[in-house]
């Protein structure tokens, strides 16, 4: 049956993203079609349908795009034999598995935006560790070491500051099958990340520059507009559009780069909505969720343009005590001023379980808001 | 079985408000079963569970309950039984019968009010259509005439403006077994809403006075902050939250009210989120619904200010030609500088189906976005 909306989508994977992108479904009378692997997932009780399975199961994927005017993703770690068993349906498949692979496959976007004289940290791809070692030996130390499937969140990057600290994380890789990444350790004088939503009918639109902090490879903040020079800003801005449109995806493009203090390069790119655009939920009035769904339906783009002076994120990361964030619900609230988000995952240490939005005038107090009430969350007394 | 999330709610009732709530709800990982007539109510696929059945029918009001930490509504159309056996399960049910009563029934609310000190258009209550003509004489023409229980968005409501008219309306309601409120006709120079939201524990808070613009009974339009000498806006305020205090109630308590001119006086009240606070999903950083939640889980509220100096939301009513505002979505998001609202109701003449709200700096512009988007949505060629 077709359900009585005003477009159906599904979408593979049920994690916070999926449960967000159900949020922003609602209003639109979009109809979110979520595949989950088990019911307790973030988005399987927030969207209007979930199917259980495995996404690698092709009569899974056929069935969730069964009725769809498009089929989506909320995370990129689909084999290719689905993916293929998808297009096959005749469904859109929104952004196509071509563009996924800039995602899954970090020395095919190296390669390709090397290629496309977009800049990129110097890298090698190696195929096995003793390439690797003489990969590094030509970067130069400290170097970066990635495999180049299957990492997220900081899992599969290793830093190697010496020829000691590259031994040991090689030796631990003597099993891995797959491809390597070893790149320069560019110094890092700001993280930043460009959103784009694209549209297969051409249509582009861009959200103001976000910085990025980093703790361990995970995200803990944002801070909108980005606090780096003019130039800086429009260097960015041009070149994650430059290294969305290269890519070729519809819907959300997630550019995340690097500021070294001279230079602005790719760091990594993800075609969904992406932890970095949090802050458009409250910040935007068309969120990176509505216009996902808005590009991958082909629909006209919403205005992307920041509501206040100043937005701040902050993550709320499973602790090392095992708090659920959902026992200081109350305690967080008491600050009115901030929007707080969780994710109705089990917690756990490192895990991502929610996030606080804060509007503002002042850089300063506004990030200090949204900090105090995800400490709360996490436990922290006021 | 408790779900996994930071509170369960019970909703009677799954319309438009309910689903509305249930997007609120996601962020906060409150768990919202809604009580619902059918599987294609507004909120039945929005709410992360949906129960199918009457709410006047006391066993679903105890599978309603079951596991709540609150119960709550979406409408004051329950019966005194049915609310008698929700009481009696013990979860603590927001707002309390007696405080419903206020929007059940129009003769209690004057009467209350009125003792209360608080200013109401001259009003008579009478029980039969015979006393009916006699207050009418008494109050003076031109009156208006309503059903104590059981009307809204313009139904159960006659106005009177001559002695012909009063008897045809009178001799209409020789069937009706209910008492009639009959009242002056006050001149309407403006007809404005307050929307407070009470907690348990004590705290209020009030969102900025609202000018809500009907025709036909039904609300068509909302403009923040309502175009008013700053003198009435702060009458009007007081005599909001003085309202709100009145009914004793718990959640949003919403105040419609006339400004004739020279007075400001109560018109209706309701009990819980309302129409006239639908600008607060994108005016307010603390949406009516999610202040609802907070109030009935006896949670801290957030900040109720205005985003914007100008907030305008137009209500998207079925149209004559019964189009369906979901086939012309796409037209109406052109216009990416607004925030469309479906319900995903089948269209009926009369019917809300959705709203538009935009934001902006100049009340005639972002009034004409607003406007426009709804009109694209009913089917008007942009």
């Amino acid at each position: 049956m077709t359900p009585p909306a005003s477009a159906v989508v599904g979408m593979v994977g049920a994690g916070q993203l999926a449960r967000m992108t159900a949020h922003a479904a609602g209003p639109l009378d979009v109809w979110l079609r979520v595949l989950a692997r088990s019911d307790d997932e973030s988005a399987a009780r927030h969207a209007a349908e979930a199917l259980l399975g495995d996404p690698d199961d092709a009569r899974m994927m056929k069935e969730l795009a069964s009725g769809c005017d498009a089929v989506t993703f909320d995370h990129e770690l689909v084999g290719g034999a689905a993916l293929e068993m998808l297009v096959n349906t005749g469904v859109p498949v929104r952004p196509r598995p071509e563009a996924l692979r800039y995602a899954q496959d970090k020395a095919f976007q190296r390669r390709s935006f090397a290629a496309a004289a977009l800049a990129v940290p110097a890298f090698q791809v190696a195929d096995t560790p003793e390439d690797a070692r003489a990969a590094a030996l030509e970067v130069g130390l400290p170097v970066v070491v990635k495999t180049a499937r299957g990492g997220y969140d900081g899992r599969g990057v290793w830093w190697a500051s010496d020829d000691h600290e590259l031994s040991r994380i090689l030796s631990m890789l003597t099993a891995h099958a797959g491809a390597l990444v070893v790149e320069e350790a560019v110094p890092l004088e700001r993280e930043l990340a460009v959103i784009v939503a694209r549209r297969p009918a051409g249509q582009t639109v861009t959200y103001p520059l976000i910085e990025t902090v980093q703790r361990n490879g995970i995200c803990t903040e944002l801070v909108v507009p980005a606090q780096v020079p003019e130039a800086v800003s429009r260097e960015a801005r041009r070149l994650g559009q430059r290294a969305a449109e290269a890519t070729n995806a519809v819907g959300i493009v997630a550019v995340e780069l690097f500021w070294t203090g001279e230079h602005v390069l790719v760091n990594e790119v993800a075609t969904r909505p992406h932890n970095s655009g949090h802050w458009t939920i409250e910040g935007a009035l068309t969120s990176q969720f509505a216009n996902h769904l808005r590009a991958v339906l082909d629909w006209p783009l919403g205005r992307t343009h920041a509501c206040a002076p100043v937005v701040a994120t902050v993550n709320v990361l499973g602790a090392a005590d095992g708090v659920d964030p959902r026992a200081n619900l109350s305690a967080a609230l008491e600050l009115s001023d901030v929007a707080v988000h969780l994710y109705g995952k089990q917690p756990h240490p490192g895990r991502k379980l929610g996030h606080v939005t804060a509007l503002g005038d002042d850089l300063g107090e506004t990030r200090m808001r949204a900090r105090e009430a995800a400490g709360r969350l996490g436990g922290r007394q006021p």
